[in-house]
């Protein structure tokens, strides 16, 4: 152990630890169980920290530059994981980011001692503060951090939309020619195509794919440079300038700075709008898998239009069973999201003044669903439309045995003459068809 | 037009309107064209005046007592519906109430007076705050007036569902003889009879009913006498224990005093736990709903276990089609609530020092709520439940072509013996059932 | 009374209703007392009739062409308001709008009888569904309808918002010179001014504009021409591209034949990527309208920085208190619209095969939200945005009171060292002050 | 590595892992990186397993009694801890739970072999379905194994509930001598006490407690014994009423077998009751966090009438700045809580026939919640409210620097007099009283 201490008093520090006091107190001060910070967040940050130490490096003094220098040197380290488990404070931290900031700082102020031979610890050589997070702000840094985390994330997800649109697509052409009973309401309806069901899925995921790859322009405005409350940008030029070009660099975003950093800073609405889309998809996907439970229902005592492929025991007690455990993650992971989103507008809407002391919320709900989704979309596409398979001959059976065709004779006969055959005949196809053609 | 005025300004009111300048500035302010408040909560504010003013009754001097008397009057008139059309503020209204109080202070005022024959507006005789509202605040009034308002729903919607449940149990007897499939996560599972799941659907309401009836006894605690924040009902003893024995009265309910009248002005969560329970009872009848829709699926291209009685055309176009459009209807308040149970939650988690500025939205809310589930149970029951038959030839014949009875061999042969023989015979139901008798 | 008959049966329709059986049927049914259809969804649907029946009178023989002018006349008398209380249907109908269709279609059948001098009930000569209804389904009708009634609404909203966003400009323009005191969560932050606050929030809902003026284009889309599950459009295409000439033109909106019309028939995403936008203006609005109750609370045991005007009597027992109810209205407005994504989110998911049963809540929701945020927009930038005024001594009393100042040494003497003054100072400003300008 | 197989073929199980194949095509299938299944439910099933190994010892043979018994030990070394990463499937899992019984069943037959010197994998001797599980489901162990781990996390909770109530009460008394503003809606309104303030938080905390500890009742009905479907009780006596005993011994909980546990094994509306409950106590936490925060504000530019104990730096630029994280932590687990209560609604409201496929995410959420919420209420206690100071001499200003006095001088002088006095004099406390007390 070692000791350090803040204005609270002293604090003791694992020895082999590369984080100091405020992490030490951040982790005790949130010690909910919950789960820890991203490392999507952390490493996005670590992107920042890094843009900033590059800059720096050009504009520090001589002595200055070399420790900027570790610093970067420092963060390329933790962006090769060799960092992962000093970062444990829980992620529905108080203090909108800043332990995440602090921890952040921290470890790379130890990290970059460390690379110049120096003790942990011996912060007036490399200052957490003064050092690392140098013309940063919490403020700034950790909005900036969770848009590059969310546009990388976002990427993904548009691209595994992308490959299950195609696989539909797939199924829609190959599946052209099975005709089905179409079904409104449940109720028998009209003949379609089981081609043309998976072609409406594809459109739909299509359109997500659509929304997922506009929707990251909003993303790219950041207040890196706005510092506490979104002014200081107007004071560094050179190092506003830098730092944007930097990180451009770094994360190969076309990230650019927000016009207005006081309104980023303080302004929640763009994750709110993030995560509302990231529902449309849970929308879609629900109801994509719920109708592929409702033709895989049975297997003889449902509808058994097609044939999930098994995935594993379907049960502890009914041998044989085999559940559509693909499609039931699947909707699960669509009403987590959409709690997600319940969570980050609530928090989103008690924004205060100048900031949002609940950003930590909205972080943690957006990265897992965007997690959750990357996931659930390459599993989905993989391990159910891909491997399904068509029942054809139970989809002629049930179309043959409705009277889904009587719509079609409404042009010629009238609404209330098919109306009235099909009630005399009690449903029977063969004897409505019969009554209708004699017509 | 007459006009009258107050510290704002003049503002011309309608010559028949008994309302005043606070009801006026308020439809102006608030103009949403949402909804007006709910008579529901107005009838019980206006039980509430009726109770204060006949405490006053006794209380004041004589010539005082004959305003008090004509106030208790003009409540009775507008018990009987005399001025419905007076109450025309905006549902979602800013002020947390108090422009419901004032508008029935208004139209009380205006009324009393009639019934002392002297003009509108001439409130040195009888004035809406000094006397009609006296001793009162909208802090006490409106939560005491929500919870009496609430309360009569419940009652109403807990003799609802002991209804549901007897028309549930009668099924359950009567279909007590039906076999049919067991289905988990919509795939073939075990047998049992139509009449079990009818019976398991009773619990369910029963469990809701008895919550219902249960709940019931946090809200007759009420905040009446404590004025503006709670603390008034100290200083005016005699008034306070005379309100409440009258409002008892007048209501029919065991309302009691708040220990704590300060907690009941500020905190609004026995509002959530309401709601709570309302959404609890909206999921049990989607549920419900959603497995009757299930059953009633087809009719030939579905399950076909349950026809729903026809209760009007399914299509403008496909002849002959018939909707579970109850049960569709059920599902949509179970959804409904739940957004309203949200809307509770997050207006009472919004909740400030010594009261909660968006009550109204609670209110608004709660009584809807409340309103939608007692007629949709009631619906439900007469047009859906009590009306629905069999189809006992399709129970059976989709049991018998299934493997539930595999189940039933597991003691015995042990579960991976069953599983192969299934997967050996494909799940065909006879060959399986041979194979496995001669093991 | 006149007796009209259906396969359920007879039933008794008013004299002078221009309805029929099934409208009497689905006001019986869905008697909730909820609320009704909203007359944009009514009015944007007979946009859609007439736009048929004028497509129509072309397609058809002479004789039926005169009943297709008839019914067009028909739909400009309902457009005028000729009919408005027809439409009594509950807003949470089942059915999947059916009954909102056939009531529309009844009263349309009625008025264009009655124009060509017959008796209601006439059907034979104008049938509800042969003639109002023909070659259109609800299916395509209702989306078709909703997509109209929201595009019209979205297009108002965005310009309350564009007015709104120019108010708050011109006070950010006005503000500019007034320095207050900068906080983030909660806590004394650093020097900014008035005008930079509204500027941020001028930039939210400049945001929020162009959000809503972007998402049109995806409602343009429409599956008009598509019938029961999407397909028929393949059949007809003359009137296909004929009605849909015909809507343009009368609704003067560029809508667009959707591509794959069965998919806009089952899905319902767009809806909920909507609803996720106004959210996202919820958020903002509730956020501005929450830093105003802040800044204007008191008026001397708060903040105080800014007056709100007075709008009405804020108590009905403390004299003098003036509550800020237009703020606390938005609050609500912003709850209320994110309860109502909550129930098109839920809506939305439970769609299944061919179509979504629910869309009549989702209809509901979406237009309510629409409502209310246009009349709250409004209302909140004419009533207390463009009213309110600042309270420039006390912005600058507070702002001199506090450290603000401290952070702005950081740079030149370190985080620990400014750290240390203000402690050592307990926080006084002119002693924190003096000690650091000595260093 | 070893082989193991099962119906869909081979499957590698590293060589030191006691789980089979289900629990490996389980964790593939489920690859969502969300987080495992709690531990807390894992303990519950094996309570459970343990109670019915218990019961099978007494009613089987003397030969497989023995395979009980090491079962039953192998337990004991579960909840030891022994075999905590052991249990590695997604808590998002599809299966209703299938998968998380099939890994304890798996786990636990793997170490009852190892207990009796057999190597993994013989399950010829002891299988993880034919003896684990034996007369079990995982419809009737899931559901039952849930109840038991809420029961326990909701004791520690009502009793953390209890101690909350006692530190406020304490600061209630403590704090009953200092005079200060009263406010409703932001404004100030009337003078009261911090104490009684403090007192109402009490009240609210107290009916939390209140309503914690009796829903546990509803919990404790449990479905053992009814394996599938709920049907299986009627069958196995013997081993119903052992396993219930066993059950009730091992836990200590008051369980009881359900009257009709058929309802239990499809019916989720008691956790939708039970969430809530906690929903409610996430709402009364909001309230007095925020409370809390805007009492803290400042340290001179807000209220200041509380200082909160600092934990933490506040900022990492702004020197001396610390934040109230405690209160910010507090509110996004009442925010959080909403969202599961929202997600845990969701999935009850999706239950189909016999089952509910999403009890998993019902489990997660619950779980979630309430350990969330008993390590916020603790830690609220003893980091913020335990540790805050009053700072009286900044409340007894503000009180004296309003008008809060005036509303006791309505009584006597009347509402619209006192009014006019206010405006007269402009709302300056002293020339008001001197004015009012001259009438």
């Amino acid at each position: 152990m070692r000791t350090e201490k803040d204005e609270l008093g002293e604090i003791q520090i694992p020895d082999n630890a590369f984080y100091g006091t405020q992490t030490a107190r951040a982790m005790e001060n949130f010690s909910l169980g919950y789960k820890r910070v991203s490392l999507k967040l952390i490493y996005a940050m670590v992107k920042v920290k890094k843009a900033a130490a590059l800059c720096l490096v050009k504009l520090a003094s001589q002595d200055e530059a070399l420790k900027y220098r570790a610093i970067a040197q420092a963060c390329d380290e933790v962006l090769q994981g060799k960092a992962d488990d000093q970062f444990k404070i829980d992620a529905l931290q108080g203090g909108a980011g800043t332990s995440t900031n602090m921890n952040v700082n921290e470890v790379l102020a130890n990290l970059a001692l460390e690379i110049l031979g120096k003790p942990r610890g011996a912060y007036a050589i490399i200052h957490p503060l003064d050092h690392v997070n140098r013309l940063q702000s919490t403020n700034d840094v950790y909005p900036t951090s969770l848009r590059i985390a969310a546009i990388d994330l976002l990427r993904e997800l548009s691209d595994n939309c992308a490959r299950l649109q195609e696989s539909l697509q797939k199924k829609e052409t190959e599946y052209s020619g099975i005709k089905k009973l179409g079904r409104t309401e449940l109720m028998d309806a009209v003949p379609i195509t089981l081609g043309e069901e998976f072609g409406a899925y594809a459109q739909a995921i299509g359109r997500d794919r659509w929304r997922l790859y506009k929707v990251e322009e909003r993303l790219r405005q950041v207040n890196l440079g706005g510092a506490a409350v979104g002014l200081a940008g107007k004071n560094e030029k050179l190092y506003h300038h830098g730092v944007l070009e930097q990180l451009r660099e770094i994360t190969g975003m076309g990230l650019a700075a927000a016009e207005y950093p006081m309104d980023l800073t303080q302004n929640c609405d763009v994750f709110v709008e993030v995560s509302g889309l990231l529902k449309s998809l849970g929308v879609n996907l629900t109801k994509i898998a719920n109708d592929l439970r409702l033709m895989n229902s049975g297997p003889r005592g449902g509808l058994g239009e097609i044939r999930l492929a098994p995935m594993q025991k379907g049960s502890s007690i009914m041998p044989g069973k085999v559940n559509p455990v693909i499609p039931e993650m699947a909707i699960q992971v669509g009403i987590k999201v959409a709690a997600n989103d319940f969570a980050i507008t609530a928090a989103a809407s008690r924004g205060e003044f100048e900031l949002n002391a609940f950003s930590p919320l909205i972080a943690d709900a957006l990265l897992e669903s965007l997690l959750l989704l990357c996931r659930t979309v390459r599993i989905f596409r993989t391990k159910c439309i891909e491997t399904l398979e068509p029942v054809e001959g139970r989809c002629a059976a049930l179309l043959e045995n409705s009277c889904a065709f009587a719509a079609s004779y409404v042009p010629r006969l009238g609404y209330d003459t098919v109306n009235r055959i099909i009630a005399e005949n009690n449903g029977d196809p063969e004897r409505v068809r019969q009554a209708l053609d004699l017509l």
